[in-house]
């Protein structure tokens, strides 16, 4: 299981390679919440996410024989990104294989990226089939997007800023909220941030129909969507939490927290308007938590990750639009 | 003059009040310059813009009489939000006078804030006029939008966390590009910077049509551009360099330089795919001479000031659009 020393690995070896975002504070959202809100906009991240920080934690790690044979992947995304920036960065050829309904913009940042791209249908092909027969016919590593400890460790890093830049800041951070696709994001910085602030709560935050986690904490077992399960939030899809990130989450998290796509949409208009950020669905849900208030921030420190920024312009304007009237 | 010491005085009567915004890399505007490029993000300042910074150094100033009777400013809507945030954070009632087309939530956010707006037409009105009767009815302090020595020591403090971060991150800034409108945030940076960083160049980055400092810098005297320059950057429409602003910028510039309105609405598309900042036109000029190559960044560390982010969603959206074709 992933430790505190294997994030620190990481973050070693991610040095000069991911942004340190900043920790921002947003004097409006305080206003509203009553209370000290920080958010860590990962949207900022080299990628427009931070799935860069656990692809290229686990890639760096391959040795020279795996590196020349590549890495295969599957994605919707924002783990695509990452994947094809850290192979490009460390000279590994990359596959990944995404929906074919993935936002355009994240199809052409992976291929960009030096990625290739290979399409499926999101709700009857089968990804990991897809990727684990390419894997075998070219002797190539499967990169997974959130069940693997170098993933979970890099991704921890998000964690390990957090608990530097409150101590830097002289706060203590009472909570931390983590959107939650697969669990990774939160494993990994959940690891970080009770090793380094002890009794500090984290929060995971899901779309409605995508709550997962919400529910598997609840019940104490891993427990999965029904494949009916729709979301704008395209990055945050994944029916099942992992088993290795729930393993993490059932022993460090209390609870899990959902929002609706209405919820997520507003939020979006919030980041637009007063944090001048753009943030996709996604990564707007532990915003968006904040400002419906399922979580109470008054009078404590919260810190409110913003994990991603990837979305298309037309679906951007369209959000916005929706909220104007 | 405004020198250095009067710039950290402002910091000092900042801290806790303005957010010290990051410094920012973005690894695909780096691979395109062929150098180091550090974003200096202001649209995450409170109120979307850096104006806060210079308004609420003036505003802390005044006696408890002059702050009962109140202020009086004109604005195209950035120092107006800063003046109307910094009244309501000293409890100073605030009058501003704005162009009757300010952008939408320009006007709004003003009058969230506790500012009294009256508009003007910008074309045929003298808001200077304007404010000045009102000022006179009322014994009221007018807080000008850039010539004023407390109002470009506290732009200044733009210049000092640049300076800062730069030696924090153990980068030795070459250059410095700053959106240009009166010249405050310039004169106040250029005191800054060239106290703390000495040798590094800094340019001005105006509207084509509204070059006045550029021209200015040129003839070595203040020239103004004629009555029909146009621009879509609404917030840097003055037509002519402050005195006291160019006093300070013609001894510590050597050039300026300027970008067409396609070339601001190309840096706000770039914004938006990778960097995910909403930057508004007047803010995002610096990021246009970058990004056309007006200045030369290869092999170089330059740093981009990004003025403010408060843009309408529809114009917004209208600006992203046209890229797409």
């Amino acid at each position: 299981v992933t430790g505190i020393q294997q994030v620190e690995d990481a973050a070693r070896r991610l040095a000069g390679v991911s942004v340190r975002t900043p920790l921002l504070r947003c004097f409006e959202l305080e206003q509203r919440v009553g209370g000290v809100v920080l958010l860590k906009p990962e949207c900022l991240q080299r990628t427009g996410s931070f799935k860069i920080r656990g692809a290229y934690n686990l890639m760096s790690q391959l040795s020279k024989v795996q590196a020349k044979r590549g890495v295969v992947a599957w994605s919707s995304g924002n783990h695509a990104q990452g994947v094809a920036a850290a192979g490009r960065l460390l000279d590994i050829p990359t596959t990944i294989v995404m929906p074919e309904d993935a936002p355009k913009s994240k199809l052409a940042n992976t291929q960009r990226l030096g990625g290739e791209v290979i399409t499926y249908d999101r709700y009857t092909g089968d990804r990991e089939a897809i990727a684990r027969n390419i894997a075998a016919e070219r002797g190539a590593e499967i990169v997974p997007s959130y069940d693997h400890e170098h993933i979970i460790a890099g991704q921890g890093t998000v964690g390990l800023e957090i608990a530097q830049q409150c101590q830097e800041a002289g706060l203590l951070a009472d909570q931390v909220l983590i959107c939650c696709g697969g669990g990774g994001l939160t494993a990994g910085s959940a690891v970080a941030l009770t090793a380094k602030l002890p009794g500090v709560a984290i929060h995971t935050v899901e779309p409605d129909e995508f709550d997962d986690t919400a529910r598997s904490l609840a019940l104490g077992k891993r427990v999965c969507v029904v494949d009916s399960a729709r979301t704008i939030c395209d990055a945050l899809m994944s029916p099942c939490p992992g088993e290795m990130t729930f393993e993490i989450n059932r022993q460090l998290l209390s609870d899990g927290l959902s929002v609706s796509d209405e919820d997520v949409r507003e939020a979006m208009r919030f980041a637009f308007k007063y944090l001048k950020l753009v943030v996709e669905p996604g990564g707007a849900v532990a915003l968006a938590a904040m400002l419906t208030g399922k979580i109470n921030g008054k009078g404590m420190t919260t810190v409110v990750v913003l994990s991603g920024g990837n979305v298309d312009s037309d679906s951007f304007a369209e959000i916005q639009r929706s909220g104007s009237g």
